[in-house]
This record gives structure tokens, sequence and C-alpha cells, in this order.
């Protein structure tokens, strides 16, 4: 559960909404991911329509020794789904001592500048750095648009006005109600260049993979318009074979830079904490949420 | 010349620069890069203190062949300088078919969020997708600033105040200042997602490659320090094997998805109506600048 790594939007909450989908046809719970391997670089992956996860879990078998016996590899996911929290995945490239870059698209909330229909996702991108001692030293995942859209949805959930800033209506003007937002857009990330983002992940994740565009994509959420088919892709990089060893020091040198300057904050930090927290004190659940997944037991 | 890629503040105007830092030592103009191939996937290339453009052309010449016959490979150099515009060599991967995208890292002027000292560089990306048909189709290529730092300099040299929004002083306070904010910071575009574009572009620019971090780089403006020793990483991949050949038709919806609102802005497309327009009317120079290069011929 991503409770425990201190994103509580992408956890237990997604029990019932994966069970849902289940029922309703948009996943395949049955699914067994395809995998091949078309050139010496590249892993490909038909998830089936199934759970992301799965399809990850097969692809990663296979990119994790090609990148360090090619120095480079790329996992390219097609006919999938939400993959939840995208740093849980390449953290794990980061366990195996390798740089992993992770791209996920989704169903278009982000218009173009100058334009009021969105085509593209909120879609993030993740980096993972490895410490050189089988963990995690340095982990960014961030959305393309000022706030997640999974937040917007707990808001709306939990009847909660959303922050300006964070969301437009259909008609592309602002609002604090999280519903006209999500029949609206997201405002994307320091504006055009947020758009930037964002579709250089739908490049990756979804015209690179050959996976169905966020535009033409069912939703995540909601049981209408089948499996949304969306897609991920993974590149994986063994950093001893391009920085000729130099690598962990560097990185080092670059954490501290953030580190030893008081009130700085290093991206991934504050989400370091809350891993920390969750592991001693244990993770705190909306009563009625646990009920609702204790229900599906 | 990137004047006739339309990007003016990169163009004739580093002439004068290029010239004063082969005559101060940051830039050996007699080096040549070495190529090594660690790894099936891995071209490095050791710029020698030289232009960023040699180590690139020595690069590509690997990189291009490898990304076909493995389907994805990384550059990766180190001892560079001031590669110029990034989409200028992105570019060129897509013109050969390949997904191109790529990564320089900058001495640091960007803070991190709740710091004041600059420990990144305003570090592009850029990513370039081909047509198919031996052009590029989309280009993206963006700071992690609001806006980039040689538009300040600019700004500076032309004795111009910059918009609010643009950099902060050394006490991290805004200002309009140009001279005021290239001896401060530069402000990142998005807030803390902007200095975690800066700092995924860090990891692989310096610390992937081996190169010299932004926070101890000498600077790519004046003659003090040496040379920068900066790196550059470049990933090609070949889209027709991760994607089976569905990688054109869903670029091509990807794209029309965004023309085909009316007022809505492609990432690129501004660029390349200047390049357009540049290859039909020529180019407009500032004469005092015009002059300045004349007398180094």
């Amino acid at each position: 559960m991503t409770e425990a790594d201190g994103i509580a939007s992408h956890g237990l909450a997604y029990v019932p909404i994966y069970a849902e989908h289940v029922r309703c046809g948009k996943v395949d719970g049955q699914a067994v991911p395809t995998v091949t391997e078309p050139r010496p670089g590249v892993v490909v992956v038909d998830g089936g329509t199934g759970f992301a996860h799965s399809a990850i879990d097969a692809g990663f078998q296979r990119l994790q020794p090609l990148a360090k016996s090619q120095g480079i590899a790329v996992l390219s996911i097609h006919n999938s789904y939400n993959c939840g929290v995208l740093g849980v995945h390449t953290q794990r490239l980061a366990q195996a001592g390798l740089l992993g870059i992770g791209f996920t698209n989704a169903p278009a909330s982000i218009a173009p500048s100058g334009g009021a229909k969105p085509v593209v996702g909120t879609n993030p991108f993740s980096i993972a750095a490895p410490d050189g001692q089988g963990d995690v030293a340095l982990l960014i995942d961030q959305s393309a648009s000022t706030i997640a859209k999974s937040e917007v949805m707990k808001h709306a959930r939990e009847g909660q006005p959303v922050p300006e800033g964070w969301v437009l209506d259909a008609e592309g003007r602002p609002t604090t109600d999280p519903e006209a937002g999500l029949k609206g857009s997201m405002v994307p990330s320091g504006g055009y260049k947020g758009v930037g983002i964002a579709l250089t992940v739908e490049l990756m994740a979804a015209a690179l993979t050959g996976a169905t565009l966020g535009s033409v994509a069912s939703p995540f959420s909601g049981t209408a318009g089948g499996p949304p088919r969306t897609g991920q892709c993974f590149i994986a990089i063994d950093p001893l074979a391009t920085s000729a060893g130099a690598f962990q020091e560097r990185l080092s040198h670059l954490v501290a830079s953030f580190r030893d300057q008081p009130g700085a904050r290093l991206p991934g930090d504050s989400r370091r904490n809350c891993r920390t927290k969750a592991s001693t004190e244990g993770v705190a659940v909306n009563a009625a949420l646990l009920a609702r997944v204790r229900e599906l037991l």
C-alpha cells in the first residue's frame, strides 16, 4: 500500500476502485502479460488490459538484467492501466543499482496553452537514483499539473474546496470547486512548460509504446468506457557504465548541496520522512474507507 | 547559426564569447574528442575541454547506428562545455528516424525550494520526434527556469529591465534588474517542480556522465575559472522497435489534437515558424554584434 510510502491519495483509497474496475471489465483480473524482446535493448509488454503492476513486474524481470548487460534498456508497455504511484516502480530499479526513469500516461485533463479542450493527462514522470548500497538515494516523482488529479478527486470525495490555481472549469475559468475542475481541466505547472512536460510524457508513455493516447483513453474513474489501454515506459541505465565509476561521488555531492542549506527541500525527502514515520508509527487510515475495503474481503 | 533556428539569444551573439573562451583557455579549440563503448548500448565521449558540438558530433556517429541495432542507446559526454541550443542536437536524431532525448547541465543558477544558494543550472531538456520521412515532427526544448538565462544576459547586455518573475537577487528577493538577477538566481518554472526538472537534468547530464556538477563548474560567461567541464547526455530510441510500428500514427494524432484547436500552441511551432521565415526572408542581426563578429575574422 502506498499509504506506507506517504501518498495517502494513492493508497488504500484505490482498493475499492480497483475492485470495481475488475467487476465492470475495465481491468481483466486474470490477464497474463506477454513479454517480447524485439531488439537487444528493448522489452515490450502487452498488458492484456490487466493491472499495470503485473505488466511492470513481468517487464522488470527482463529490463533489469538487460540494463546491466547492455548499459541501457527500455521497457515499453501497452494495453495497460493506472500504475498508481510511479515512483514506487522507479524506486525498485534504483534498489537494483540502476538509474530508473519512468513515464505513465492518463486520460486527458490538461489543455494546450491557448486552447481549452484537454488533450494530455497530468502525466507524471519519475527518476530514481541508486545509493550504491541497494537503496534509493534520490527520488523525483512529479506530475505535469500544479497538483496531482488524485488530490482533486480526494477533495471532491470529501466535499472540500480546492485552492485556486489547481483547476479550471470547462470554459477554462479558474474555480475552487473540485467537481467543476474534474469536468474542466487541470492547471499545468509553470504554464506552457507544464504542457511541455505532459507532452513529453505522452510521447514516451503512449506514442513510443503504441498505447492509447490520453485524448481518447477511457477514464481511470467510474465504470464507463471499457479498458483505458494506456501505457508506461521505463528506461534503466547502469551508471557504472556511463560515468566510469564517478556516479556515486557526484550524486552524494549533489544531494549534499541541497541538504546542507538550512530550510532547503530535496525532492522526495518529505515522502521519505512519511515512509520512515509509517514504518515505526503505523499508518492512519480513514475509518469509512477501511470499512469499504473490509467489505471487499 | 541558431539565428536561423529562431533563437536569437543563442546565435551569432555567442561567436565573440566562443572566440574569447578559446583565447583564455576555457575551451581547447584543438581538442579531439575520445570515443569509447564500454557496453553494447553505451557511448562515452571525453570532450577534452573542447567545444561541446565536436564531442556531440563524434558521439552521434556511434549513437545513431547503435540505437537502430540495439533499439536504445545512450551517449554520455564529460569534459564538455555549453552546447548552445539543445534542440538543434536532438533534432538531428529525429531527422535520423530516432526519438532523441537530450540533457545538458550548466553552472548553478537555481536555488532549492526553501533555500537561497544556487545549486543547479537552468538545465534544459529536449525531446525530438521523427516524422517518419527524414524530418522532425515535434520538438520540445525547455529550460527549468521561467526563462532561459541567456535571455537575462541579453537584457543585461542591452541595458533593459527584465519582467518580474524571471530572476531573484542574491538575497532571494524578486527584482527586474538583470545584473542583480545574474548575481542572484533564476526563478524555477512552476516553483518546486522546476527545481525537480533542473535536478533531473543534473542527474542525467552531470552525475550519470561523471561531468562537473553545476554547483562547482566555472561560469559559461567571462574568462575566469578555466574549462567548465560540464556534461551532456543523449538517449536515442528506435520507435519502430518499441511500438510495433504504431508510433507514427499515434504521433500524428497527438500533434493534431493540439493543432486542431483554434489558438492552441504546440511546443516548438513558433521556433519552426521562425526557421521557415529565416529560410525565405533571411535573418535580422544587430549591426554592432555583426561588427564584433567581423572583427574576429
